[in-house]
């Protein structure tokens, strides 16, 4: 990553002051995560007997690079100007804009553009670095291909997110697991994975208990994630717990509630901008007492399981306690 | 391109009904174009001795596809909802949402997210495209980076021309060609010719000959567009001739008219949203007056001449005329 960006902004500097503050702003935004993807990656690359550490190395940080483009576009999508308690890209384009006289609308659609291009540059950067990866030709084709699938998978399972979002209708139960599947398991879980194990020789077998093992670990993962947003400690997640609520954000434990007779006394709630901490803890009640909770909390255990056991079969259930560990100890949003 | 969009969509077709609308949405925002970028890719890669058609279909398939990408995140940056009379992908999933009962920000907010998205799958698709065609390891990488280099330059030039776009201050004439340069010329002409070259076996000699005369051409082709965005017929162009002058590009017009004394009189009508027909037909006038008409020009010309020069020395003089026959016939709106 750091030689990444350090070719990166070499490259940039002749371009503008702009272009080289977008990318001294990208590699920000790429500082500061758990790097849960390059580790998921080595170790399966380690354990199907890969040897070579520039490959690990460079396959790890393609795969950040990666996911710094789809928090970028995130970001974007959902008109986010912080993260990781900082301005993101947008936010501090934005006020690059501001401090130069623009007006708050024509900087903000500043910002956003910013926020566009920076992802273009990320994702374009993580699939050419894909590309450079030493391996033999049936191997590089058959990464690339992973790779396209895998971001191809991934915008379906955003598009389906978002249009959740519009609350036209509350997604079924299996919709949102097909979300977190597609959004999050898919690239953050499977293709490190199955990437690693590519790498260091792996068939087409192993790639397809990986694809399941990452299905389980990230589903579960996801809906750790969900219930933090709604239960977590705020001190101990670094997020408010009322964001959630009042995005309306149509998670695994409201499409639940939203199969009982609770749900008109929940549903109310949901997406108003304004909910107060009072409300939150009236929802918080609701969504316990209606049985969702402990659904949701079952559910992510039985996938935990199903997880570890796919693990122990192909000697990744070290790497697996490890992604379990950092996600009972601080969620998704740190990853 | 249409091997690549049936292969896309039986991909996509097992993912959701949205996401399926999305591909069909992004073949037809690729449909309609006169094909400029294979046109020149074909042609290069004939004239420096190439003879396989389906690696020059490819090449020109993948560039296309680059295109359609940059347009679609264009769209999104200047919040278009409309390209070639027709709704974009924003324009058409937020009628999608709406038709939905989701309400205007939302659904303006979800076409959005669908333009980001179908450009972020377009442009991994050409990245993927032009890493899939047959070549020598060699010939391969250094097509990548010939690819990668220019997708870096056009978010640059992109970021500049929204950057300019603030109105903070009036850029320099000079700036305004970096613009042109960076933004058009890189992508649409000099990549098209140095793509086609290197597949057919060309030198670096020869690739820094073509992005020369990439450069001049593509500027050249952006003058062009300039003087038809404000002197061009609507009929023909297919496009009111008011909207540059509404929206306030900065384009080289207006920079050498901010050296004149007739600056005051113009700059003032500049990004004016409700500007007249009648406003309209003054600031023309002014615009002639001041010299910035004859000089833009004349600039076109010479960098056409050059271009037709350097043209000749590489054999591509017949690419280039039919270049600038389409520029004269159907400005850049149509590429």
């Amino acid at each position: 990553m750091d030689q990444f960006f350090a070719r990166a902004r070499a490259h940039a500097a002749p371009l503008g002051a702009e272009y080289a503050a977008l990318w001294a702003a990208m590699q920000g935004a790429s500082a500061g995560g758990r790097r849960l993807r390059p580790a998921l990656a080595a170790e399966s690359y380690r354990v199907h007997g890969g040897r070579d550490e520039d490959v690990s190395a460079r396959l790890g940080g393609a795969l950040e690079l990666l996911h710094t483009a789809f928090v970028m576009h995130d970001d974007v999508i959902d008109h986010d100007l912080r993260r990781r308690g900082r301005p993101n890209v947008a936010g501090e384009f934005g006020r690059r804009a501001r401090q130069e006289g623009a007006r708050p609308p024509a900087a903000a659609a500043y910002g956003q553009a910013a926020g566009i291009l920076a992802g273009d540059l990320a994702l374009v950067g993580a699939v050419v670095e894909v590309a450079s990866i030493p391996a033999a030709p049936a191997t590089r084709d058959r990464l690339l291909d992973l790779v396209h699938t895998t971001i191809r998978v991934t915008a379906a399972g955003e598009l389906a997110d978002v249009h959740h979002g519009l609350g036209s209708r509350t997604p079924a139960l299996e919709e949102t697991l097909s979300v977190a599947a597609r959004k999050t398991a898919a690239y953050s879980f499977c293709l490190p994975m199955q990437a690693g194990a590519l790498l260091a020789g792996a068939g087409e077998d192993r790639l397809a208990a990986l694809d399941e093992l990452g299905m389980r670990l990230g589903v579960a993962f996801q809906l750790g994630d969900d219930l933090l947003g709604v239960f977590g400690d705020e001190a101990q997640t670094g997020k408010s717990a009322l964001s959630d609520l009042r995005e309306g954000k149509r998670t695994a434990l409201v499409a639940y509630a939203a199969t009982t007779p609770a749900w008109g006394s929940i549903e109310k709630h949901l997406g108003d901008p304004l909910l107060t901490s009072a409300d939150a803890a009236t929802v918080r009640m609701r969504l316990e007492a209606c049985g969702a909770r402990a659904f949701v909390e079952d559910l992510a255990q039985s996938h935990l399981d199903a997880a570890r056991s796919l693990a122990r079969t192909v000697g990744l259930d070290q790497a697996v306690d490890r992604v379990a560990a950092l996600a009972a100890s601080d969620p998704g949003r740190a990853a």
